[in-house]
């Protein structure tokens, strides 16, 4: 008989954003006349950038001809988009990384799914709370997990991020094994120092744990001091994985592209204690169940590291930021404590003594504007909503107006 | 302490196609003169077809405006692919396969390795040999076999297909869980007729077991009553799941998309014997794991089916079958038996007493061709290799006719 892996039972029915996009509908259907703009899921609206867009046709005209078609590439990507990234995004930044440590990808949410693959089972999780729900999603469909119980599943350590903590996790009292963290984060915008991430790659290191970090935004940085890469904090490549994705950095989350960064001293280690090298691993899962992304799409993110690249994909991210300050500001006129939209995109508001689904279903049903509710995120977002900066000016100047309406009765609109 | 996923240990160390590639590196560095004409890797090597190369361009196209750029997409594929593809390729055969039931990815070695992750984790398995080494290594890297001993994982029914059987699957002895099986083969080229496969769907339903059909290179069937999909088999919607790919159908082999089916009426059993729905679960894998395929990749991939591109299409798979019919014919020639080449891309040869890695190390050194040692798809397939029909007329005439003169001292060259 064949049976199912019965920890898909332990997993909430569906996936977040599924939900929302659900709910979203069914209201759309019910009132087909009314007006939504979308701050929820975290969607980039604008379109890829000019250099991109021709990157993208040259690399489709390359296609064409049998001279300069290209079939099969590298599973681990092309290396001239490895060489670009590691100089651009690492070497120019005092950190070493080398080509052939970056693993190109059709993503950071496979590979932040996928990367949990090549730790044994019954290695001890810490997670932070409220975070991106793919890390703990795909740790149960792999037995990482017990149940789900009272908002949590058993055998994680959950690392809350609250206002009381500057919504930082902090190092867990019991002993870990393997790290999430993301920065900017993914939900609350917030960021970490090199000193206070200093913290965690001396505690894998001291307790032979591994971080996965995930720096999806580390492009909406503004404040210089911070790092944008774990690998500017010393000692880190020994001790961290980190994902990267083009999706929110140049607008590529309808093209598909993102990359994983496994220094070639990441160590793990076998059931006698003996170090295994992870680049080996994540090489041979690369390689075994995933062919390389498209060739235009390849190019297309090269084309974000050329000179007129940088700087459309720079504007643009001003142009979300932009957003972001003018969200920061109506939230903060409105009397809500609010974190992020500083250095990131996202926006993590305080709705206090509202449940996040019913403030969710609030804003959509009177502003008819989608945020993303909190509990989505875990346990310790259940009185927040997220409200995301990636739409138009005029749309987010209408859902700013639209949401101050609906939570005041009073219109800023002349 | 982080541990590792041990079961990595029990792969042998890479994978089969790098180790050629590697090879192949290693013989052109030493003789930088040698003309080398690749039939090994089963890589394609004609241009996309102009419909396909337009539909691509106009993808891109709407990325680059506001008004119709495209972000996150369903992750299960736009609803204008899957209703092409379930129109096309199920219902105008008379498989009642719907759209819903069509899961768009980036290829079928993705979900072909992918799919494991639904089932628990000792089950029992029963895997062609030779076949793609991708359903295999990835069943030993989730710890469903015991170690690599004599040329085979403990733990695995493996169904021999040699030249007695006709290169068929058995029905194997004991009772299996899983099923994997592939028509038109890779490598063998051999096909299973309707009759073949109801036997296979007979055994699944009354042993609750599950088949994994991997139709990759159903586009090459030219004997019309072969069945092209799983789905021309009563029944085999409860039992069945199929793999497709664009990747040898229309060269979208560095361009990457693929499809799963899974009928809603598909099941396998919990651990109590009830009854749960494959697509659910599938669903959920796809929507927390993967984020759909590019939306420029998915325009190229519909205009497959357009007027213009089901002939243009069909003309690279006439000429690469040119191709194979002169690779069958040369064998032949040369007093080989082989199999395949008739509705399939690769020509299977028997060796003899040759044993498959000297086999191609001879083809290289001393004709330049690249083929596929058989050992690399298993046990049985230790005195074969694999010839590809993927290249040029011209290359293919060439690579023949050194073929010859390395194996005869005689060329058929005027």
């Amino acid at each position: 008989m064949i049976r199912a892996n019965d920890n898909y039972n332990k997993l909430k029915a569906s996936y977040l954003f599924s939900d929302i996009a659900k709910k979203v509908d069914e209201y759309q259907q019910k009132n087909p006349g009314a007006q939504i703009i979308r701050l929820g899921i975290g969607d980039v609206t604008r379109a890829l950038v000019p250099a991109v867009i021709k990157g993208f046709h040259q690399g489709v005209d390359e296609m064409a001809n049998d001279a300069t078609f290209r079939g099969y590439g590298p599973e681990q990507g092309y290396d001239f988009l490895r060489q670009t990234i590691a100089k651009n995004d690492f070497q120019d930044r005092g950190a070493d990384i080398s080509a052939d440590e970056i693993f190109v990808s059709d993503g950071a949410k496979c590979d932040t799914g996928n990367f949990q693959e090549l730790f044994a089972t019954d290695i001890k999780l810490a997670i932070p709370d409220p975070v991106y729900p793919v890390y703990l999603d795909t740790n149960v469909m792999a037995g990482r997990t017990g149940e789900f119980e009272d908002g949590r599943y058993n055998g994680i350590v959950y690392m809350d991020c609250l206002k009381e903590n500057n919504f930082l996790p902090r190092l867990p009292d019991e002993s870990v094994d393997l790290i999430y963290l993301c920065f900017p984060n993914n939900p609350t915008g917030s960021t970490a120092t090199k000193a206070e991430l200093k913290v965690w790659v001396d505690y894998a290191k001291e307790n032979k744990a591994l971080i996965l970090f995930d720096a999806a935004y580390e492009a909406f940085i503004r404040e210089e001091p911070l790092p944008r890469s774990i690998y500017e904090i010393e000692g880190a490549k020994e001790v961290a994985v980190e994902f990267r994705s083009f999706s929110k950095t140049a607008g590529f989350t309808g093209t598909r592209c993102g990359f994983t960064v496994v220094p070639k001293e990441c160590m793990v280690f076998n059931s006698k204690g003996e170090k295994i090298f992870l680049h080996a691993m994540w090489n041979r899962r690369h390689t075994t169940k995933f062919n390389g992304v498209s060739y235009p799409v390849q190019k297309a993110a090269q084309a974000v590291y050329s000179e007129e690249g940088k700087v459309q994909v720079k504007q643009q991210i001003d142009d979300y930021m932009n957003n972001a300050d003018i969200i920061r500001k109506t939230v903060a006129s409105l009397g809500f404590d609010y974190v992020g939209g500083k250095n990131s995109p996202y926006i993590w508001v305080d709705g206090k003594d509202r449940d996040s689904w019913d403030f969710f279903d609030l804003l959509l049903t009177k502003a008819g504007v989608v945020c993303t509710p909190g509990a989505g995120f875990g346990k310790c977002g259940r009185q927040y909503i997220r409200i995301s900066a990636f739409n138009s000016l005029e749309n987010v100047i209408l859902a700013m107006d639209k949401l101050k309406e609906a939570l005041t009765g009073r219109s800023s609109a002349k």
